[in-house]
Formats: structure tokens, sequence, C-alpha cells
């Protein structure tokens, strides 16, 4: 019997999908949290009803400010709370009262906070969520994101396009930083949801939710601690045979998990714990934010890979690619990936097409002898991807050197290469652009290359753990498949 | 008795210091590296004469084209070499009769090139050079960048600041890669060289030149194989006494070795040799073309550090802070770092300044709650570099989340703290600023920081390993200090 629940899926709908949202500590002061949230709910056009509420009443934004919950005429779904610590429990009353869905609290100063009367607070807090009939994101937190309803993180980030990764943080910050860095990188979210001590609904909760969540094909978390190490072992293991989730753990080293403690309440899960759940599970574990993102970003736009074998084309536009050469197959090989020799006929075809001297035809390939001619470029990567010894190609694209020698247009029709073969063939082909001083080209080169679901990785070491993170879970989840 | 030899400043002067430069091969078609090498001198404002020599005469940029060397009247220091390899010898002689101090050869199909006619010439041509009383820089190769006498990378890349760190390549493509990401992350070079099969003037040549030479204080390196492991190691023994030697071993796997071959036509040295290099020498070892520009870098920009405890401030502008704070310690310490608490007295002020509830202080310190008071950010920072138990101290900035709710003006004015602290006092202070949407603007920041001295990473995982790298050095040198 699968551990997945499908009625997750309608119990956490008002968090993701809610008709309503009252903003209670709503503010004219724009440095206000109170202020933020209704501001990034007005611009970013949600289009459920916004329901400012501050005792001092009047106008805020265009929208009518009610001086408290039981004042609004219509029903309230949900409702986002930055008021002090202090108020909250009258303010829970109300919430019973109205029969709102779930409680998000920005306030902090609970049980991350150290104290008795913080803790006795969040204790509090969750019994009369309980009786109430609704439930509790946070306190401590910074709440949802999700670009289909058009709900941004606050005023923290922009609203991207809705897309199929779903996040979950025990840090706002951690949260922000993804969906920020995520949306410059182009990866596209379903949801985030950042719950910070995770009182009432926690880690496992949104686990669950997105396991059954038709929108979300890739998982992503950052986690300090989890309440139940057994229940969450399960919960994933179930997961992760038809949903990859990539975990970046805080708090992995003892002062990291000191830093955890005063930060979400939570003691952080002991990386011996930890080990075995990341093992049973069939998790990737990841070790930076940029690792976060470069491995939800590659499931995103490949969806599956489980090979090894990578070709490497470099010596764009032209010139000197040998030493990018060499050291990238450095890279791939110290990350566990093979960079074989292209099979004799691949190897005859490539001489008839860039000659001998002077370049390099084995693997990695530096197509310098193209003198970049497209139609030749064209032919080379052609012939690349075909190769059966060959399970997956990496383009080594510098846009500071293309820039130099190449118009934008021919630049494109290079890029156009790439992209047709993304999309006319099965093999996969990303692309690795180091940053330079045209970082604006470069970004909209990146930007017009995921759009044909290409993968572009500012540096080679990046790109590699990305691909051998998707390659063990393709591997772990190849178990499941065969049945 | 040193194995540093000052008469290598006067041998190889001629390099990078040429009075007049003639281009054998100069072309009217742009695409064609005979066309750069002209174009590159002229536009980058090279002091000296330019001569381009081409059979075809006529002019050029506003140059005299001479039909051969002897026809220019006259000396010539320097010859930039692009003719097909048939062509060579033939125009060596003229180079001697000529009296010219130095050939660079971009020719490739030398050595490289894997057959008997290649290899036959390349040792006739160092017959030649010796014969004729000058030296060769390459086959295969790019030759000079040298912002001091503004003698660009052909054409392949701008002319930057001179700064003082120095680095040979065999490869050009990592020559170009290296000025290139290295101008964009503000490391000013004194000289680089790409020497390629390094059929005359090798890397021990130019690795001594570095080593006497009063503009270099910083050696970076790209090579994939040495001649003579013995000399080489005696010579790196001998530097490291007084610069740090940081060096990218090409074909450090089997399949990297293999393609190495095709490259430079070098052996790659075995990694079993290269350990004891590293070792014995202090040889600063790195993995990739970013950690190779991040370790320059921070030589740069702190010249000496040898400490091991690092304070983090992170939560700004405000908001949400914890997480990171978490990550980047788990990151600092994994690297090898320690993120200790602060001292007592430090505690006490911080708590004074940000108060209690909500915000980390034992280190690292989320300094949200100053919610962006530059005042008291000021005293924050300043109360965190004074504790005797910090050693260095890294901020977060997030340039796309300061955007949101900061005006530029406010944004500056923070930044302004960590330079004057950088300026007013010893202990050293970098900042990790992540790429993201707001690529302008973080790049402008970046600048500014880096003329104060500040290092800059976009990545926490960067900096520490830099810091690393730095550190053990720095111990290793110590030996030679306290003598």
């Amino acid at each position: 019997m699968s551990a997945l629940n499908p009625r997750k899926l309608k119990e956490l709908e008002p968090i993701f999908y809610p008709k309503s949202i009252a903003i209670v500590g709503a503010s004219q002061e724009k440095q206000k949290t109170g202020y933020q949230y209704v501001d990034g709910l007005v611009s970013s056009g949600f289009e459920g009803k916004i329901y400012p509420v501050s005792t001092r009443g009047g106008e805020l934004l265009g929208l009518k400010v009610y001086p408290n919950l039981s004042a609004i005429p219509e029903p309230v779904d949900y409702v986002i709370v930055s008021i002090p610590r202090q108020s909250v429990l009258p303010l829970l009353d109300e919430c019973a009262a109205k029969r709102v869905k779930a409680v998000q609290f920005f306030t902090a100063g609970f049980a991350e906070a150290g104290d008795d009367v913080g803790r006795e607070l969040e204790t509090a807090m969750v019994t009369r969520a309980r009786q109430g009939g609704f439930r509790i994101i946070g306190p401590n937190c910074i709440g949802v994101y999700c670009p289909e309803s058009k709900i941004p993180l606050g005023s923290w980030t922009g609203l991207g396009e809705a897309g199929s990764v779903a996040f979950l943080s025990q840090s706002g910050g951690v949260a922000i930083s993804i969906v920020e860095m995520g949306l410059a990188r182009g990866v596209n979210f379903s949801k985030v949801i950042s719950f910070g001590n995770g009182s009432d609904l926690d880690s496992i909760d949104f686990l669950e939710y997105f396991a059954v969540d038709p929108k979300t094909t890739v998982i992503g978390a950052y986690l300090e601690g989890v309440r139940d190490g057994g229940q969450f072992l399960e919960i994933v293991k179930e997961i992760t045979k038809s949903k990859p989730v990539i975990i970046l753990k805080g708090g992995r080293t003892r002062a990291g998990a000191d830093a955890s403690v005063f930060h979400t309440g939570a003691l952080a899960t002991p990386m011996n714990v930890w080990a075995g759940v990341i093992k049973q599970a069939g998790v990737i574990p990841v070790d930076s934010l940029e690792e976060l993102i470069d491995t939800m970003l590659l499931f995103q736009q490949l969806g599956y890979w489980e090979g090894e074998r990578v070709a490497i084309i470099s010596g764009l536009p032209g010139g000197a690619g040998g030493g990018i050469a060499v050291s990238s197959t450095d890279t791939f090989v110290e990350f566990g990936l093979g960079v074989p020799s292209l099979s004799p006929q691949t190897r005859n075809n490539l001489t008839r097409l860039l000659g001998h001297v002077g370049s390099i035809l084995h693997n990695p390939v530096d197509v310098s002898q193209a003198h970049g001619d497209p139609s030749i470029i064209r032919k080379v990567v052609e012939a690349i991807v075909a190769d059966p010894a060959i399970d997956l190609v990496v383009a080594y694209e510098d846009v500071d050197l293309l820039l130099r020698f190449w118009s934008w247009e021919h630049i494109m029709e290079m890029n156009h290469i790439f992209m047709d073969l993304r999309q006319n063939q099965a093999k996969p082909l990303i692309v690795v652009s180091p940053y330079g001083n045209a970082v604006l080209e470069r970004a909209k080169i990146e930007r017009i290359l995921r759009l044909s679901k290409i993968a572009v990785y500012p540096t080679l070491g990046q790109a590699a753990k990305a691909l051998v993170n998707m390659r063990q879970y393709c591997l772990f989840h190849s178990q499941f498949r065969s049945q």
C-alpha cells in the first residue's frame, strides 16, 4: 500500500489556491512586512480577494482596510499574519470564528527564540488551530510562492512562470534565494513554501502534498531537522519512486547545527540519521544553494538521464579550444562520468569535416577548425550526437569570446543548431557558458536556450555535479520502472 | 644558493617589453589571425613600432605592410608568426639575419600534430633559433598579454589594468579564458604568456622570469606536462619561498591526459609525480578555471592570511538571513575553516545593537534586526571585526534582494561600511554576492568593492575554497618567514 495520500491535495488546496487572502497587520509603511505582503499580491495580479486588516482602518493600495477579520463581509481562506507575538492568540480565536482554512505567521519569537514564553505560545497556537479546525504555516516563516495562483513570496521576489519544480524550506531566506536565483537560471516553480518552525504543517505535510500534486514533477527542499525521522523516511521512500527529491540539509556541521537552533528552533537532525535516509530513500543530497538549483534545473530540462558517457565540444568560435577540452575532460571524469573515445565512424566523419592538424577529434572535440562555419558545426554536432558511444553532449560556449568575433546573428545561428538538435532527437545536450563581461548577452542566450529545454551552466563542475546527481537518482529509480 | 636567476629578467625582456613587433602573415581578412594580432596591438595603443609583414604589401590599419622582415628599415625585437608550417624554416633564417630577439608562433601542426613531419620541423626550428641567437615561444600558442606594455592577447581579449598577477599557460584557450574571466572578476595581470608546445622557452623559463619580475607577486599556471620534473620542482621550491604558485594541472585524469597529447604534444605529467611537486614545493593545486581565478584574486586582494576563524554576516537588507547563515556555516566548516562563537563581549554588544528575538547573534550573525539602518549595521560590523576570536569577516550580499528594498544610495552606503573597514584596519573582509537577475548592478558593486581591496565571490563555496588555499600556502610559507 502506498503511503501517498491523495486527500492531501484537497487538504492543502486553500494554501496554494486560496480564493481570498487577509493580511493581518497590514501597514501603510513601505518598509513593513504588513505593507509588502499586500503590495506583492496586488502587483502580481492575484485574482482572488485581498483583505488588508489593521485597527487603523482606511485604504491601502486602493483596497479597503478592515479593522479585524470579523468585519470582512465574505469568507476568508488564507490569513497572513505580521503582528507582534503577544497578539497572536486572540487573533487565532478570530480565525476560528471566521472559519478560515489556514494561517501563515510571518511573526517570529516563538520556539526559535529560546525562551519559555515563546515555546508555550507556539504550543498554545497549535492547540487553538486544532480546536478551530484550521492549519498553521510557521510561525517564523514567509509563506507561499505560487505563480499559477499569482502569489509571490511577499515582496521579496518577483513572479516567474509556472513550472514543475516544487520547493519546501524551513528557512525564509533560503526560499527567497532559491526562487530568485532559480528564476535567473530558468527554474520554473509549481509551488514554493517556507514553513519556518513548522509548528503544525511541516516538511512531511508539504512533501505529501507535492508527492500527489499533478503540477509537480521535481521536489527540492532545504531542511535543518525533521520531527519524526521514521515517518520522514517512509514518505520520502514512497515519493522517490515517482519524483526526484533533492535536499540541501542545513546544519550538516556542528557549527551549522548550533546556528540552526537559533534559527528555526528545530534540533538539526544528526548526519548519521540523515545519511540513512539519503541512502534508503534515494534522496539526492546537495551541499549548496547552487547545486540545489543546478540539479532541479537539470530535472526540469532533461526529465530523465541515466547515461554516463559524455562528449565535450570546445573551440567555439574557433581559435583555441584545446586546453578547455583537456580541463573539462578532467572535470567530468573526476565527478564520475566518462569521456570516451568516439566511435571510429564518427571520428572518420569528423576528420572529413574538420581535417586533422591542430584539432582534437577523439573526444573532447575541438571544433576550432570549423572556423565558425555554421554548416560545418551543424554536421559536427549531429555526428557526435548520433554516435552510439555517447549518452550526452556538452557544448562549451564562451559568450565574451563569441562576441569578439561573431555577429549576434551568427551566434544565434550556432545556438539554433543546439536548439534544433535538442528538439528533434532524444539524446540530451547541455551548454556550459561562463560568466564574463557580457552579462546581458549571456543572460539572453541562456534564456533562449532554456526555452528549448537545454540546461545552461556557468561552470563545468556545476554541470558535471548536476549530471551525476541525476544519473544516480535515475539508476536508483530504475528498480521501480523495471517492475 | 638560490635557484633564482635575476638575469632571466633581461633575457625575456624583449618578450614582455618589446620596442617593436613584426606580424608575419599579416592579413587584410578580419577573420584571420594575421589581421587580429595587428588589430589588437593598434586598438590597444601599443606604443612601440608595429610592422605588418606580408608578401602582398600595401597598407593595413594605417600601417605600411612590408614584404618581408629584411625590408623593415629598423630593428625588430619581437615577431609574431601566423603562416603555414611549411614556411617557418626560411622565416627563421630571416629572423636570424634581422637579429630579432624572440619569435612567437601562432602556427600549429608541429609536435602536437602527431606526425613525423611536425616533430622534425619543431626540432629544426629550435636548432635554427639557437644558431640565430633568438628564442621561440610556441609553436601552437597565442603569445603575450601585458597590459603595462599595452599588448593584448591578440584580438581574443581586451586590455585590462596592469596588476600583480602573472599567469603562464600551455593552452591558448585557457589563457584567453583566464584573462577574460579574470578581468570580469577584477584580477589585474602583470603578464600572461601562452607558450603552447614550449619547444624552446617553456614553463620553467617563464616561472624563472615571474619569480624575479618585480611587478609580479602572485603566479598562476595551467600546465599539462613538464619536460623535466626534477628541475621544475627545484625552481618552484625556490619561488614559493616568496610568491604563491597556483597551478591548474590539465590531464589529471587518464581521459584528460589522452586529450592533452593531441593538444600540446606534451605527455601529461603523471599525477603521482605531480602530487610530490605539490607537497614538497608548497604549490597550491586547483581543480578548475574558477578556483584558479578565485585564488589568484584572493592573493591580489588580501596578500596574506593564515587565519582560520571566520565570522559570517547575513540578513542584508533584512528579512530572512537565518537559513543562509546556517548553510554558509556548513560550507565554511566543510571546507576546513572555523565559524566559532563570538566572544562574550561582542555578543553583548550585538544584543544591545540588534536585540535578541529572531536574530542569530552567536556567529553566524543575522543582522535582519538592524532593519537596514546603516548606522546600526556599521556598529555591528565594527564589533565583529574587532573581536579577537575572529580572523576574517564574510558578508553575504544579495544584490537582487537589496534592490527590492533599498535605493542605490542606501546600498552604496552599506558597501561603504565594508570598504571603510577594509581600508582602516588590518582584518580582512570579503563579500559573497550571488549571481541573480540584476547582473549589471551586481557587476557595478563588485567593481567598486574590489577597488577597496575587497574580494568578491559569487558563491560561498568558492570563497571558502579560495580562503583555504590561501591559508594553506601561508602556513607553508611561515617556515621561511620565521627564519
